[in-house]
């Protein structure tokens, strides 16, 4: 059943408008069954505060066909179709313009990894993509979308089940993770570290990365193989 | 019946007030039935927690005479009447003094467009007019700096339809739309587009705007012939 | 009777703890009974979540005896007797470290007058004073600070009924008014003038003030003999 | 009996929470019953939507053994419970990640000593922490963090009833005193005094430190033998 599905996502987007990452209807949440291979994703244009359960449309993975619901999906829709048949370990992905992660997008600069907040997440600095090509604008803007985050992921040797968050040149944030929660996690985590990363440079210009040893050591508690944050 | 026309408007200044837009009574919203030709507004200078629907005045677009209620209109109504008057197509202003917008006005600047947050609203900077000249200031004010507005758009060759929000300069913002509701949100974004704009300078001096292919796909794909956002 | 003295005080700083311009205990307010020569404030240090009407001592302009309560008054009771006892008009003061207000006044600047927000309320810079002497620091330092204030004024030739507001260098700013709300009122826009100020320098270093034609039509409209702001 | 212990510890962590000094789960609160040798601190990594009082672990202060509760404790445990160990006077420790104080954490600098609400809170900069040495990384990490700031405070011979927070370079801030709740107090102030100093340094670069007597003044008002503020 979708419905199961439908309604995690309505709810993924209302904390989503109520998080403060978002003004308006300038972000989205899906979220991905893999097993069934269906996409639920905010619909394009409604306001948070009209938006109801069976306004959220059900998509196939495979060819983004509407298979349950009668809006338009969110202009935004391949671009997570995109990124979840190219990142296989993730299932829920959000979109928003929120305030500091969106400035750093502008100035099109990945964001340095300044210290052990950022390295608690992530062990490198947040990407940003190139400013897109004009050709690929004009194309299936949506798609290219996608893909130049997949492609920036490559080219810089990146792996999106340990780097859950980019920022698109000129554009904004988009962050996942395994499931809904997770991913609006980490785009309010992508907010925060933006934030950080934008004092210290006011405070100490020129300031260099936090060294490696540092880094590894927050990262590793967290997230290797030996980690012993969080519980079991 | 003028009794609708204000409690919408009573409705829209209470959604300002609580928008985080404003202090105290730092701001005002109109609306305009334009088929009776009559205007209603926030009074001047009453506090919001005060403030009473049938405090709300009516006026008539034509000679600005009040035809309901008791209340001195804002002080800014004359500036409200010129915009109505030259702007056909629409029926909403919004004033605030927000905070990032009124720093931008002050400093005189138009706010340069930085990012496709920006170029999904308009597809030009945030305008902002000059400075006064001192004759028109010792003159009939309010009017003359609707029809400052009115000037500047006409010699950038803006069209209000498109470019919805403006900047005074030493003063702070207007917004407008097609009703009130989207005065507010035009309001609301214009000061979420002025912070992004700060912190893009801060982050990267000299930074160019955003290409002008990413401009015209967002907005067009937002506002154009063939706009693929939101329903229907 | 003291009562109603006492009970509006409670209520202006129960308004001021949750005004967002104080942490802890970090501000108070006072209020003035002229005609009686009694005033209200604030007692030293008690956290707002405690705090009791029947906490709220009251004190002889005169000589600053307490004539009712328990409590010992704030620390910075002498500094609003000074004021009261110097600035005829005024009835309330707050005193706050609101954030942007106190950097300003850790800067030793006037805040210069950039914009017609600040010139809505008033026509000059937000004055601040000099830093204090050191024989006047170990003198009684709360006196000391009133008096520069009410120097600062006069050397610079300010009337407290027009100028309603200080920043006391290396400290934190002071508000007045007519009546505590005004007072409060004003400790608000003060705040938001500092931070207008403050975005408007790093928009634009080196702005000049706002031309005084400006300033001069924003003030007189809600102020001078012919203000058309407000009601009546 | 551990229960009471528990908690207020959960209470205290609950504050935490909504207090806006963290995000997510990237903070704690740890108190100690000194007569009984135990220190109650927030599980590790558990959500706080979902925190139980149950949850919270009550360890020996002496060996850092479990003595109830079946969670896994803080990954910053060992760094409480070096800093109980070492600083006799406090009872209460809170760990943030803050904005402002991760910022200046991360800037690796001393936040110095601009205006009178930090003199109200101590006397000297707020002190940070070099960055720790490879060796002591790869070593028990979150022991070398507490014997880090010790030798801090040792190095600088800041007393630390007297000096009640710290930034660890490149990580953030850590605050304490007697009990919790002070804990709390003074971790708040902390990211204020960030905030201000941030300001303060944007507004007047290069400007020296408040007076020795201004801070004087201030601290020992409230601080000294001879303190008048507060009650008794």
């Amino acid at each position: 059943m979708s419905d199961d599905l439908r309604k995690q996502c309505f709810q993924l987007n209302m904390l989503l408008a109520s998080s403060g990452l978002i003004k308006q209807t300038f972000g989205n949440v899906s979220i991905l069954d893999r097993e069934r291979g269906l996409m639920a994703i905010k619909p394009s244009g409604i306001a948070y505060s009209l938006l109801k359960e069976e306004d959220i449309p059900v998509l196939r993975l495979e060819d983004g066909k509407t298979v349950a619901g009668t809006t338009r999906p969110s202009s935004d829709t391949e671009t997570h179709l995109v990124l979840y048949r190219n990142f296989p370990g993730i299932s829920g992905i959000v979109h928003t313009h929120s305030t500091f992660a969106s400035a750093w997008a502008q100035s099109a600069r990945d964001v340095p990894l300044y210290g052990t907040t950022h390295a608690d997440v992530m062990n490198v600095p947040i990407p940003c993509t190139d400013f897109m090509e004009d050709d690929r604008i004009g194309g299936n803007y949506e798609v290219e979308t996608g893909l130049q985050i997949v492609q920036t992921f490559s080219r810089k040797k990146l792996d999106p089940a340990e780097v859950q968050m980019v920022l698109v040149a000129g554009h904004g944030p988009f962050a996942w993770g395994r499931n809904g929660q997770e991913a609006l996690d980490h785009a309010e985590l992508l907010e925060e570290l933006c934030k950080m990363a934008f004092l210290t440079e006011q405070l100490r210009p020129g300031l260099p990365p936090l060294k490696d040893s540092l880094i590894r050591k927050h990262y590793e508690r967290k997230h290797g193989a030996n980690a012993y944050y969080g519980q079991k």
